[in-house]
């Protein structure tokens, strides 16, 4: 761990990581339908420290953390392998594609990593019960980390959400209530637990340690990258906290003075919730008025980090994308076929981006290095891909059966 | 890599690996019902030059390798976390409780260990096309190594498998054939095909090297444990490979100099599923008559590694039991809430077995260190905890409506 404090992203003052939770107490505003959350906080290192201690031989992230060892949850998170695909590569004209497989964390999605640093926050506070609304993922998340603690788990989540995101959090034993109604909804509702009843708030973006927590990928795909900043990194976009933390880690990297440049962040979004891509677009924001997206995790009316989403692109010099629900599963199809990837639909969102760009007038250059953050596994929901192939019909056990 | 030759488990003759493709060409015989599979070959590296390169300090793992670098796939498997579970340890009364999640590899199961040295011995070959037969995990680990090579795979699955198994490989893009019947059927028609229209068989035993494949997991456990030998690896038992598996890991340390005693290796077995357990109870084989268990990846009716893993328990000086489908069933559901790992009811079945020892009279003593080794991801199975679990009601999104 490294000191560090909270500064607002939108009126800059800062704070101590004890005066303040969630917002910006000054500016921040924590839910009204049609207006993204302001106030996000953003954890400020001592980033000469961090310079005079990384050695990128021995690379020690706690460097980068923000809660202290001693509180971590004894769940292993994060360190997911980072895939090479030379022949898609070769087949998209880049230079290099990697897909990093965040499906590859315990409760299967790169949410673990917001759960574990929220979690250690919780039990450095001495708070027992954690609160989060989620569109399944963080949920399952969050109620897996709190099984390995012990500490508490009450989730909001839509109704809707995918049988196995719901199996896997009350087998975790957290406390599940599906809401009759959308994710937005459920984030209302565990905004309104918390402040009248307890617990710790987990929701992405309003607790400003999510960012940090997701940060992690983004240090792992520049040690995986061979300590060096890709050309592009393609994220799907929902709440736009997990661009957010990738964008996070580079930012931390280039303040430590250990890059001197930053990756293009390129956020996908699905057609039906698109309100990020067009505040990007336009630079007005207005709510996804009805994402019905079958990327359930990134399917949402009003993103809680729309503004440090959008900050986040163009600072980078990248760009948004939306692509259909059929672009989306053939991604799917295609990257899980390449590469022995099965990632969820909201993780071949981001391939389908890149598929659809370099399809462009804004294709990536023959000399590009691209990440594609494959967010989520596939096994969270394999109605999505049964939608487009089937299975074969049985056969008798005798070779004579068989015409292959 | 390191050189080796094949040796037979059964007659001791030894071959040059491009003298022999499966089992012994003196003593094996590759399938008669009620028979497991004898002559069933293991690589005997040279292990005076392991000793001579390896560091604990910067582990090597390359020397216990059977198939050079450069056929390997670009698919990264295994590296798999370990987590300690200091409570539950204290709970069973032992000193350390570890979980190796192998659940956490690529395809969702520890099969893709086994599925990736066979592709790349395959393409050491200059075979294009692999042939498994698989109760659904190594089938979909085949797939999925398959999809990042371009090699192809046919495959054969009981047609009661999983849905979750049958679309992951479909849509890694592997050519599927659910047979009617049971594993031991598939595993026969593979033969089959093989023997009379080609590619590499992968099966389970038959093919040396998904033994060395299953045994970089067994390499992990020493090093994750501190480069110590744990004393118990509690392990699910079906065809017995993957204990096998396990047991040549510290075998070939040891006979590397490396360390000098072995872990006591724990067999557990669905008791409708229970051959090896009575065969090493015994010492007398028969096929386990009608394996019915939910715990799919281990049912199996004649395993092909019987004599190997009974060799192997007998050994390490280890021991067999079996449970029911309600023990594993509520092991997984244990293990769930007390350690944030979701494993499938074939993997909780080591758990379970954990569980009943320390209940009896020959529990591991307080001060023992054991290993659960988790074998698949609970994702690939959700039906099987829901007959267990209930999604509660959804309720309308105003805190008014809640009691918690
Ligand atoms: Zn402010
Ligand atoms: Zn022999």
């Amino acid at each position: 761990m490294t000191p560090f404090v909270y500064r607002c992203t939108d009126c800059g003052r800062t704070y101590s990581r004890d005066e303040v939770r969630y917002l910006c107490p000054t500016c921040g505003e924590s839910y009204r339908p049609g207006i993204p959350l302001t106030g996000v906080l953003e954890a400020v290192f001592d980033y000469p420290a961090i310079h005079g201690r990384f050695q990128p031989g021995r690379p020690d992230w706690g460097l980068f953390c923000a809660v202290e060892d001693r509180y971590h949850p004894p769940l292993p998170v994060g360190n997911t392998p980072m895939a090479r695909l030379d022949r898609t590569a070769a087949e998209l004209g880049l230079g290099t594609l990697w897909v990093k497989n965040d499906g590859l964390n315990p409760s299967g999605s790169l949410k673990d990593r917001a759960s574990f640093l929220v979690a250690a926050e919780a039990a450095r506070l001495g708070i027992d019960l954690i609160v989060a609304a989620s569109t399944g993922n963080a949920a399952s998340a969050l109620a897996a980390v709190c099984a390995s603690t012990g500490q508490k788990a009450l989730i909001f989540v839509p109704e809707k959400a995918p049988k196995a995101k719901l199996v896997q959090m009350v087998l975790y034993g957290a406390t599940v209530v599906p809401v009759k109604g959308t994710y937005d909804d459920a984030f209302r509702l565990s905004l309104d637990y918390t402040a009248k009843r307890g617990g710790l708030n987990r929701n992405t973006a309003y607790h400003p340690l999510t960012l940090e927590g997701k940060k992690t990928a983004g240090l792992e795909i520049w040690a995986q990258a061979g300590f060096r900043v890709p050309d592009a990194i393609f994220v799907s976009v929902g709440d736009g906290v997990i661009l957010g933390g990738v964008a996070k880690a580079f930012l931390d990297l280039n303040r430590a003075g250990l890059i001197d440049r930053l990756p293009r962040l390129i956020g996908v979004q699905a057609d039906t919730s698109d309100a990020i891509h067009r505040y990007v677009e336009t630079g007005v924001y207005s709510d996804a008025a009805n994402p019905t997206t079958r990327a359930d995790s990134i399917s949402v009316t009003c993103p809680s980090n729309a503004h440090g989403a959008r900050r986040a692109i163009l600072e980078s010099g990248g760009l948004t994308l939306t692509v259909t629900d059929e672009e989306i599963l053939s991604a799917q199809a295609t990257l899980a076929s390449r590469s022995g990837i099965f990632t969820e639909p909201a993780g071949a969102t981001a391939f389908a981006g890149l598929l659809k760009l370099q399809a462009s007038s804004r294709a990536l250059p023959a000399d590009a290095s691209a990440v594609i953050l494959a967010t989520g596994n596939g096994l969270k929901d394999v109605e999505a891909p049964l939608s487009r192939i089937s299975i074969p019909p049985a056969v008798e056990p005798v070779l004579e059966a068989l015409s292959l």
